[in-house]
């Protein structure tokens, strides 16, 4: 397939009047990347799509990346629907809705516990999934829901960076009978035309764009090596290491599941507009979400150095709440979530916007890519007029 | 109006025997600072005045400034005494004495939880409280009792810069039918004859002198100017961004009423004072605090990074726990409140002495002023004979 | 007594097949140091000792030395064998098993929250212990029981430096009316031959070397003078200065009763061999611990800034959870403890090994010595492969 419109580092794509300095930006972070790199950059502003960019190789506005945990953006989305329809209260003990739960110390876990990562339970105690496991949420489930917590619940956090969508899936199972994907599918995606997919059904898989390795310079090669690394660290087993999730997305099997911590495909426009839909009229849509769950599933829960990655971190109510750790600029009670090629994707509703980057090639050290410190700058001085 | 005694960056003022480093390092510390610098430096051992001094223009022992936040010092004092008393009960719901503070997800906050910061109800959701409205504690307290908190309340902390007096305020006079200023005035300083007013009386205004705007180096102002600012930050939100701090305090009104969190107006001697009564005999005074209270109120209830600040913090019962933080030397039950403008002021009961120190120009970067480092360990030096 | 085996700098005792690397480590340690380190490392991997070396004069495999902190290894895991029989139950109140803690507070303080740090029962508030009475367990829980806590119970945690094993020796007493250390002797001491003891025996007093103070250079020095002192502060509290800890084990009667925080008296070989027992088969003897015991008191109940010793710092049931901090890439659930004078030991049972490091001479700047951090590295690496 042959690069839509030319040479290399182009940026292509349209700004509304006001963001011709996010262009700018966007072309100065691509301007910085190999030759090969693609990547989108979306923005809504009070339900309008101000910001529609990408550029690279066989990549346009349509195209799919795979988005890691930023699919968690849309897992818990639609959770914080069947919050806001009271079909799943956050103060209840997740063993009153999956009673194998609350084995092994975990009687007393409730939802918002388990929502905030505090649970404890982020991965297997012996072995590792295999990567078709791991495309599964109801086997991680059942895999999990007997182990003893890894440290005690509640009094700590850390990230449950594959597993969190198939145990808060596993409550929602058992709650309304449906998984955590269809209730995306038939409420969120469906509905508001969203291009993020939870389970990429066969018909758009020519839009898909595989994932591609990181490409450290031998100086951040020598970083990544000193990390000291153990087989049985509490890192290794929440990354399920060692297993190649560069290749996991690449399996159609995977996509076609919509794993809900990792599994999602779909465009820097899907993830924006979904944040626009989560807050703000789209398209004459009404906001999925009313201004009291609004508050309740972005506020922060969970804060402090996480156990499994050790950064500064804040979970709300399943998403990352970046105003608190990357962006103490951004409105308080934003939310959203990152993911591990480097993706970016929040809703910032008391600043009016939402924001998407997604990349191809997974970004050093792994997370957000560096490139969207600018960029996330460049759209809230846009919208805000902020200095 | 003249100088009081004549050149730039004279002390003014005695030390008792065995104070005399304090004196020099006072001096020392005048020494660093602009001419039209003016301070006051006081502090009290078991309850006899030790260290009182002043440098400036204008400026005298019985000169009044704006303390700002170290006001939180006489409004949380007097909050103790009712606590001592039994007529508040830290434990008991905020909602039990305000019910229209329940609303919104905070029906479980805890008078407890409120007093250390816990709360998340920082300032207006939507808007700013203009400066007139910033003045009168029951005007802010009308205005957040139906708030969503801004983070899951206990889960986290974070400084009510400008409205936990406000709030802890409403508590009280629903429980007393008094403001907590006239609790203050009634039971603490009246009777103590104590130089810092919540509320200054006319007659005294001829003491007080304006805040003055900090005078940042062009290295400072580009430190502050590249902050990353945002219009509706959780920062902007508690410090009611944009609006004139400095100038806040010089409007009669604003001292008139003696807004519990930061509309104080006092003296070292004041504030030095007023710690030495609460756990020492004063002029044959009693001292205002019994020791398990004076335990109570001054133990950390949270500790950690502040939401808000972003630094690293540890709050009490309203009280600074600064043996926790900056002070680690300090006696361990050690409790105070600095201010915006640069003042520091606290007792530490357990080496027996009180410390305040505040001065007129607000001093880089907002928060206790850097000097308070070397005053603070020359008083603590002189009282213990610690090295 | 002479050198067992000459020259200065030269490391004795054997390792298995594979673990060559260690022995090249320990070497390279060893010759870091002066002429007189004195120095045991161990190591079992699946409850075979594959790692046993010494070096320094007067020293060999069964030396004895005074190991502080680690001491509380095997209180912990005494204490975890009550918790296994169910003759203690970690989640009800202290004072319910000891009445007279319930004081000034802390009634509702949870033998949990106790283990992991969390009580703020530090040291005495008034005055300071002799050397005699900080050897007697049974006069420090007395002294301490009435007291108000040094924050508020839960709502942070510090290192009771000094004192949790006499906090937690007094539960046990009153639960099964012995001491901790008779229950640590007879359970898990004799039958398992360990060689480290809670009260040494007369007939062993002859294989002990006593402790000998920290060596500094002058930078090292200048370091140590430079942080500011504070008669009472909550470190000084806690650490019960001016003591002199250094000398503390040197006392006859101090090691004669085995003060359950810091009395311990043993070698690598026996520290290592304990924490082998804990969760392997070792010389055909069963493990001390199911692995749901093993599970539950490993596991972090308190992680973060440590109040009292202001470092990042992870508590289990007791014991030191340092996959949580130093050591990330150790197994998840690995828990241990270190001691002042620089030992450090810990079993990692996902990982299958225990590791013990013990030497006569403080190291700079107190608790465990740096060398830990390249020993530690070389034993992980020779059990897992890891790089």
């Amino acid at each position: 397939m042959a690069q839509q419109g030319g040479r290399q580092g182009v940026v292509h794509g349209t700004v509304a009047a006001g963001y011709e300095a996010v262009r700018g930006e966007f072309e100065a972070a691509v301007a910085s990347e190999p030759a090969d790199h693609s990547a989108q950059l979306a923005a809504y502003v009070h339900g309008e799509r101000v910001v529609d960019l990408w550029t690279g190789p066989d990549t346009d506005g349509d195209t799919l990346f795979a988005v890691y945990s930023s699919t968690k953006g849309a897992a818990f989305l639609a959770t914080a629907l069947l919050l806001q329809d009271g079909v799943l209260d956050p103060d209840r003990a997740v063993a009153d809705y999956w009673p194998e739960f609350g084995a092994a110390g975990k009687a007393a876990v409730t939802l918002r516990q388990l929502l905030s990562h505090q649970a404890g339970v982020i991965g297997l105690a012996d072995g590792r999934f295999s990567t078709a496991e791991l495309a599964d949420d109801a086997v991680l489930a059942a895999r999990l829901a007997g182990q003893p917590p890894f440290w005690q619940p509640g009094a700590a956090f850390g990230y449950h960076a594959l597993v969190i969508g198939a145990l808060v899936g596993e409550v929602v199972r058992r709650a309304t009978g449906q998984r955590l994907a269809e209730v995306y599918e038939e409420r969120i995606r469906a509905p508001y035309e969203i291009d993020l997919f939870l389970g990429l059904p066969e018909e758009h898989e020519h839009r898909f764009r595989t994932s591609l390795p990181m490409q450290p310079t031998p100086r951040q090669q020598a970083a990544l090596d000193a990390l000291p690394r153990g087989p049985h660290s509490l890192a290794s087993i929440a990354f399920n290491r060692p297993s190649d999730l560069v290749e996991w997305p690449n399996h159609r099997k995977v996509r076609a599941l919509g794993q809900a911590s990792g599994g999602g495909v779909g465009s820097a426009r899907g993830l924006a507009r979904m944040y626009a839909a989560a807050g703000s009229d789209v398209d004459g849509l009404p906001p999925l979400l009313k201004p009291e769950t609004l508050a309740e599933v972005a506020r922060a829960h969970s804060v402090g150095r996480d156990l499994v990655t050790g950064i500064h971190q804040a979970f709300a109510l399943g998403f990352q709440a970046i105003c608190h750790t990357q962006y103490p600029y951004l409105g308080a009670g934003t939310f959203g979530h990152d993911g591990a090629a480097g993706s970016q994707a929040f809703a910032d509703p008391r600043d009016g916007f939402s924001y998407a980057y997604t990349r191809r090639r997974h970004a050093f050290p792994g997370g957000p890519a560096p490139e969207n410190e600018r960029l996330v700058r460049a759209v809230h001085r846009a919208v805000t007029g902020a200095v």
